[in-house]
């Protein structure tokens, strides 16, 4: 991508501080604003653009100020066992339920070697990776998996169904480093679909299919259409299940019954997010287990490399090289998602820096 | 696949009879013989060749034998919580260890609301898919997933570290069915690839390298080299998260430390395994969260198909009919797998029937 494609770059802190004070004229507790902020800009940072400001400030403000979304939220827990919650998040911005949600999953993980939590009445809540991640750093295992509206087939169909359901699981290594994996159940992410449309790039092929289910490579007919699953059957039925997880098992809405992102206005989107930790320390001392990380780590980025390849790396070794240089360099506005910010902060009163 | 290449069928039950009397031969006490025998028969019942009798019986006996696995474990927990538990698993073959493991987890579960039971010091189990059915068949969420020996490269790489780490996901829907999800992190698995060299046949593209690093097509030279993982970078990710909560978090193996089946005829495998459980009466009724999944069903099998598409299968259908049908018709055993078991029923005074 080229550097006029991807956009100016602006300092961390100054969009940090812009998001989280438009959150803040958008209705939200400065607390929450706080969780929210930090959750997109981690995204940003990680070079996940397609989940951090870049792609959802907008929206998320737009729903928040329609009422779709509830800008101060009181998630509770409807039902809780030793080693399980099901929350219902109050319909609140995704990230501050599923940050509440989490706190509860690694406090009865600790308590009880390991702990389920399922959310109810949420919404889009960023990237799967910030939640895992957030049981890493405490030295478990973590996990996070959501639903979300349809935009992917079943296999062999052609009418949108479920979403491109990801997950994440991140566990701790030596040196303070974390292992992360965090995928869409497609091909591609939708949202780097959209970003690829707002860039004016096509498309690789084998993402996506238009609305008939013919192959193509036109971003715009592909968010008319339909993103392929990952592996074909195979993404498609760890999708389902994962609809039937976060939506079913929690009491949430599941396919086409949510709500949509861009759309729904008057509704909420009623996701369901499914959450889980395990305390590394119940079965192996931690520092063992992040040492042989540290060792599979060290061995499997010196395998003999294949013809064309430079580098293997482990998941997630990607995104905290982004994030050191994103930390230095700034994080890249593309030209057309600028105007966007101006806008908003025009509306808002918070201007756009820069 | 055509009959002929399939081999003859025989009936299911003389084939369970064939191969229980075989194990109890081989130094099983004859309530674990049971369990082995039904998670293999159980396998092929469901269509998948690559996990039954036909592939497994032969390579399990030769490992009991040499004493590579222990007969006669006595598995035990190291470690537990109220919703943990580790289980070392005495070198028994997997099976068996992996029954007493999944039937902590589901009591755990019921007592806790969930549970994670992890497995060191195991053997190949079978299918992931036998045991997450396990939770099911309780009206829980089951969780199986496992690591192996090194027959995929990391992505970008030529050299074997982790295996096709494969996970399955189960879950109760109406009418007595189960949604089943169990996938091999590769594009196909390793035993597709034995078995269409059994049978002479040629592999589809993209499934598998050869040692270099090359496409191939030729399964003995896939067998040599390499499988691809599912969708490139992303197969590869979920296969080395596997392989550290299976492996690592448990105290067992990894990668190519892990003891070959084929080979290592001297050791364990020492192969980890990772099961969960979810109680759902806990968050949702059961009657509901079936009638919701049955909803699903219907809803995700009615769409619209695409060009060329003649059904939609939810995740499992394909293999309930297919026991359907084996239970009728009886299982196909090709003509070299025929000639191996009646071998190796002489052998040990076992005739193999028909």
């Amino acid at each position: 991508m080229a550097a006029d494609e991807a956009g100016a770059r602006y300092p961390v802190e100054a969009l940090r501080d812009f998001t989280y004070r438009v959150f803040v004229r958008a209705g939200m507790p400065e607390a929450d604003a706080r969780i929210e902020t930090d959750s997109l800009i981690e995204a940003n940072l990680r070079g996940v653009d397609t989940h951090g400001i870049t792609r959802m400030l907008v929206i998320y403000v737009q729903r928040l100020r329609c009422g779709a979304v509830n800008p101060q939220p009181q998630p509770r827990i409807v039902s809780e066992t030793p080693s399980t919650a099901l929350i219902d998040g109050d319909n609140g911005m995704g990230a501050v339920v599923a940050n509440w949600a989490m706190r509860q999953c690694i406090r009865k993980a600790r308590e009880a070697g390991s702990a389920w939590v399922g959310v109810r009445n949420s919404n889009h809540f960023g990237t799967c990776a910030f939640w895992a991640m957030q049981a890493a750093a405490q030295d478990m295992v973590g996990f996070a998996t959501t639903n979300g509206p349809s935009n992917m087939a079943p296999w062999g169909g052609v009418t949108p169904y479920m979403s491109t359901n990801p997950l994440a699981f991140a566990v701790p290594a030596s040196g303070g480093r974390t292992v992360v994996v965090d995928m869409a159940t497609s091909v591609a992410a939708k949202g780097k679909i959209i970003l690829a449309a707002k860039k004016g790039l096509k498309l690789p092929e084998g993402w996506a299919m238009d609305k008939r289910g013919r192959p193509t490579t036109d971003p715009n007919e592909a968010i008319e259409g339909l993103v392929m699953p990952l592996g074909g059957h195979k993404g498609y039925a760890l999708s389902l299940m994962i609809d039937i997880i976060c939506g079913i098992l929690t009491g949430a809405d599941f396919g086409p019954h949510i709500g949509k992102l861009y759309g729904d206005f008057d509704r909420s989107q009623n996701l369901g997010h499914l959450f889980s930790a395990i305390d590394i320390a119940r079965w192996v001392p931690v520092e063992e287990l992040k040492a042989r990380v540290g060792q599979m780590w060290q061995e499997v980025t010196s395998v003999e490399l294949a013809e064309g390849s430079t580098r293997i790396y482990i998941p997630g070794e990607i995104e905290t090289e982004e994030t050191a240089r994103r930390l230095e360099q700034g994080i890249p506005i593309p030209p057309a998602v600028v105007k966007e910010f101006a806008d908003l902060g025009a509306e808002l009163g918070v201007p756009f820096p820069g």
